[in-house]
């Protein structure tokens, strides 16, 4: 499967600090060592409120990484993703021979939960990830760190409306289930064929007009004296569900 | 056994609201001047109920007080942590009358892990937590927060030597399974009666000598195209399959 993160450079002070404004991706920043006017310094902290790693380099190293030449003393490496569609993912199932198996994310907005359940996804057999476009964290360079290398091969789509989009799988013949503590204990469930496994935030749970299109409602059996697992712990537990019915065949 | 840390802050709404709750010593609360929205109304309720000391404070003293650097505008000032001996875990499956059901963690260094897995451990129904002196990261407030209020609940103990932990605990009964991609597929594996699960970290997984003292090797199925899950996810998938098993009875 092609990688679906590009990797690629911004060269010169106010094009980085543009880059920054305009939410890029940015994973890392090099700055020509000892270099402090006023736009480094707003290079700096750009980087600092959003914990992108900062590099003080020598010029020639600037140099060796400049495709332009005319780097000014700053560089930064960002991250391009390319998000699919949610037909992509279905077309993946379609070649790979398999039911659909898809996560549909409501309200996650934690980047390390979100990066960590494309990891899931992964392993888990998952053909893709679906998140909403107004409410979600983007693929931002936490969110590719924490997938540790996932996001290279599990599709992203982002949707407008995760209701409508539900609606519109059934008609593919799948089937949704989403997590909730009141719902029947997973291992009752019948899991198997195509499905889609809806996750919502730790605080807030799946939200209302989702959870009406969903067919099940799948609760992990819980005997302790809190709440609720983290939402990647969660996630992870139901997809493992899944997979558990989908090898007894 | 038993030992002691010095005293932590918990950071976060949640945390400091959870640890209220369990009754955990909490000696000050340090909250965001102005703040007053839910989530920060009940922690001012929770301390008033036990005369409970709150001082509003500037966000830079916070950030001060924080070692998350994510207080959410709620920091507490706790008393120190105690550690539990595994005969306290053991004499707590008896008062249940149930099976001994521990967590073993070998190289688990990063606190949000740590305090994800004590999450999963108490929800999992498991009897505590078992970690080395040696490498272990402490109790801190990271993992106090990630836990979401399970630090107060699970016990967790130190030992010198996990191998030698292992071994004693297997004549009191228990049997031992480690994680690793090479071992048996999880669901072929019979996790029920007395057990400890051993996880290892992200990196390099379990420790040889560990491993070797292990009765099986359980693997979780992996489809996907890169190596593993989260340590905490993986710590989920496996302590929920026994969970699955011991519901069968």
């Amino acid at each position: 499967m092609s990688e679906r993160v590009k990797e690629f450079v911004i060269e010169g002070r106010n094009a980085v600090i543009e880059a920054f404004r305009a939410g890029k991706t940015i994973d890392k920043v090099y700055i020509l060592d000892g270099c402090q006017d006023g736009p480094v310094m707003t290079v700096r902290r750009e980087a600092a409120k959003r914990d992108v790693q900062i590099k003080y380099v020598t010029r020639e190293r600037l140099d060796q990484l400049s495709e332009t030449g005319r780097h000014q003393g700053v560089i930064a490496q960002a991250a391009a993703y390319e998000y699919a569609t949610v037909e992509d993912m279905l077309q993946s199932a379609r070649d790979k021979g398999e039911a659909p198996f898809l996560f549909l994310l409501d309200n996650i907005e934690d980047p390390h939960n979100l990066g960590a359940i494309i990891r899931t996804a992964n392993l888990a057999g998952a053909h893709g990830v679906i998140i909403p476009k107004n409410r979600a964290v983007g693929l931002t360079a936490t969110v590719a760190r924490t997938s540790a290398g996932a996001l290279n091969y599990t599709p992203v789509a982002k949707v407008t409306n995760l209701s409508k989009t539900i609606e519109e799988l059934k008609k593919e013949g799948l089937w949704f289930v989403c997590a909730d503590m009141d719902g029947t204990v997973m291992y009752s469930l019948d899991l198997k064929g195509p499905i889609g496994l809806v996750i919502g935030s730790e605080g807030e749970g799946v939200g209302r007009l989702v959870k009406e299109k969903c067919d099940m409602t799948a609760a992990i059996p819980m005997k302790g004296d809190i709440d609720s697992l983290n939402a990647s712990v969660a996630a992870g537990v139901l997809a493992y569900e899944i997979v558990r019915q989908r090898l007894q065949g």
